[in-house]
């Protein structure tokens, strides 16, 4: 289980972190998101389930900070030495009258940091209030500011290999749907397609295999297709089903998102008119994507048509994605929607998933886009149209 | 997609937790983990994602809180009211100058919990900092308390129609453990194992479905096995591998845990001399856990077995398991383990859970429990040796 990444990727993006620091007035960084503490060093394991934290320095760092039958992962999946490996006791999980901080806000005072200036993440899925508290608590005279999202506007920015990454998770993402679309007709029980597609995700290419995508793998059939984030069922698929999948692939955690519809049987004027405004949108997008495009332009591009056929999206359209866990893929920084003044950067990569949760049906086209420097490129290569299952 | 269980039963959940929350002198509860939510009303979708919480007081509740294009996911999968779904606005989805929190206050203040004594959990994953302190920054005259695992606590013990959902998960959970012992051999990638092996989980049985675990399953092959929670790679298995198998059943979010190892080859003594410690210590667990005893003798069950082999196990051996999301299954409130002077309740469901990584290698075996009033029994029935593949 060699990282993801040549030393050389990870020792750029720690230096491009620490200049973020810097430039935050931070001496050191406490890191709660597991996608996060992946970026920065190639740590994987299923670990953060409980507390752990990467503690970025300076100087020696980064620290990974866990659970001592986690420390082994750190070794494996990552260049960390054994000094940047702090392990806190099996005795401190999940206990009522302790918490893992106390022993890493000791490890940390003990180590030059108990005035330091020191950031952290206050809104991820994976450090919670307890535990930022506790941490305080242990550390009184530290200066606390809340860093939330700074490692992920440096990661906003792919480097090659994380592009080549990218395009194997979009691969992937290709053999899922192809597998949706393969097998989806009337009788079929929701659990079994989703079974072909996710050991399909799974499986991947010859050349490489996949991982589990941070979004649940989702079905959208019947009722549930007014609502975006059903799971599945063991209903049976019938006749007369507009069906969407929000799918997508996984490769190192590097999560390409991809969503498709079809239905089955003969498809309603309302699917038909629906669907030729979101593709006419999703081509009036991709048009006005390009580095240094204003996100709240792009999504400008897509209202006029959406205004052109009288269609209604409250919604965002889209985000930036790339490395995550569960539950999320998306990197919490752009969203394209109305009044959002931030400019896409080069190699900025983007999901804009285009849904339409409408009364009793849904439907739903999405692409992942690399952005460059004059236009964006689909790293998925599927049909856009909704596929009719006769 | 109609709630998992009956009226009734959510009905009697509220109850329950009703009580426990006037005992703490709470007026209401914020409740932030997606598993409590489900258990305490069938809410089931992956919009988690985006702040989501759950707002019980003591009459006209429970409100779920959450995000505008998953309320109609409320009202499909549980009997909540359109008066009980509260939807914040899609605009304010990931910003930085605002947070739902903010209108889930005032909406929280305006229903005449200002001055109210307001529970929250405090040390789960889906209520960040940011968002319990804009919570708590829109209603400064409310007290606030600490009650995390609160619901945990209530939810412990499991009711007929629980037990039956488990008992599916488990059968799940068999079908997955057969699926792995079937496909492991030299040569195969643990990719293309893993795939087989979620299929299964999610193909179910005939009679039903079956649903991701809320543990990522896990594959502990070649020296990754030294580490608990390694992420499968597509590495091809070897022969002499040790190859431990962490999997389990999912039915409706109600989770059922199974471990087993196998070797491909011929053993080797150390694995023969650990596995039958290991089996001698799980008999040793059985025989005492029944309604009553205590967490701490249970675990002394355990201890004088490896103490007669002379192994050590630092870390505890189980935890009450049950409905859940990703990424834990455990219940965050029984573990056993030295000192734990907690007794088994009737009924509660329990993951023992025997893993010995040790230098280089690793092996584990597990069980889900019943706990009845004078003895447990095994959900899943499946051969606890370690499977030889010659």
């Amino acid at each position: 289980m060699p990282p993801a990444f040549l030393k050389a990727e990870y020792d750029d993006r720690l230096a491009r972190l620490r200049a973020a620091m810097q430039a935050r007035g931070l001496d050191a960084l406490v890191i709660g998101d597991p996608a996060n503490i992946n970026w920065l060093t190639g740590y994987d394991a299923w670990s953060f389930y409980t507390p752990q934290m990467m503690f970025v320095d300076l100087e020696d760092g980064p620290f990974w900070m866990g659970r001592e039958m986690d420390a082994g992962a750190a070794k494996f999946t990552s260049y960390l030495s054994a000094a940047q490996i702090v392990a806190y006791p099996e005795s401190l999980v999940q206990r009522a009258d302790t918490h893992p901080s106390v022993f890493l806000a000791d490890w940390i005072r003990q180590h030059g940091f108990a005035t330091a200036h020191i950031g952290y993440e206050s809104d991820v899925y994976y450090l919670s209030p307890r535990a930022l508290s506790a941490l305080q608590a242990g550390l009184p005279d530290a200066t606390w500011h809340d860093a939330d999202l700074l490692v992920n506007w440096v990661r906003l920015v792919k480097s090659d290999a994380e592009i080549t990454m990218l395009q194997a998770a979009a691969k992937i993402a290709e053999l899922a749907m192809q597998t949706a679309f393969d097998g989806a007709r009337p009788g079929v029980r929701q659990c079994d397609l989703m079974a072909d597609i996710v050991a399909a995700q799974i499986r991947g290419t010859e050349e490489f295999g996949g991982d589990m995508t941070a979004i649940h793998p989702l079905i959208l059939a019947g009722e549930a297709a007014a609502t975006a984030h059903p799971m599945w069922t063991d209903a049976v698929l019938e006749d007369g089903q507009t069906i969407a999948f929000e799918l997508g692939g996984c490769r190192k955690r590097y999560n390409a998102g991809l969503a498709r519809t079809l239905h089955l049987g003969s498809p309603p004027q309302k699917l038909q008119d629906t669907a030729k405004a979101v593709e006419e949108g999703m081509q009036a997008v991709m048009d006005s994507l390009y580095a240094g495009a204003i996100c709240g332009d792009v999504h400008a591009a897509w209202q006029r048509v959406l205004d052109r056929y009288g269609l209604e999206k409250k919604s965002r359209i889209g985000y930036s994605i790339g490395v995550a866990y569960a539950p999320d893929w998306g990197e919490h920084t752009l969203s394209f929607r109305p009044h959002e003044t931030v400019a896409v950067p080069e190699n900025a990569v983007v999901h804009i998933i285009l849904g339409m949760w409408m009364d009793g049906w849904g439907m739903e086209l999405s692409e992942t886009l690399h952005v460059r420097q004059h236009d964006c490129r689909r790293l998925a290569d599927f049909p856009q149209h909704v596929h009719l299952v006769p």
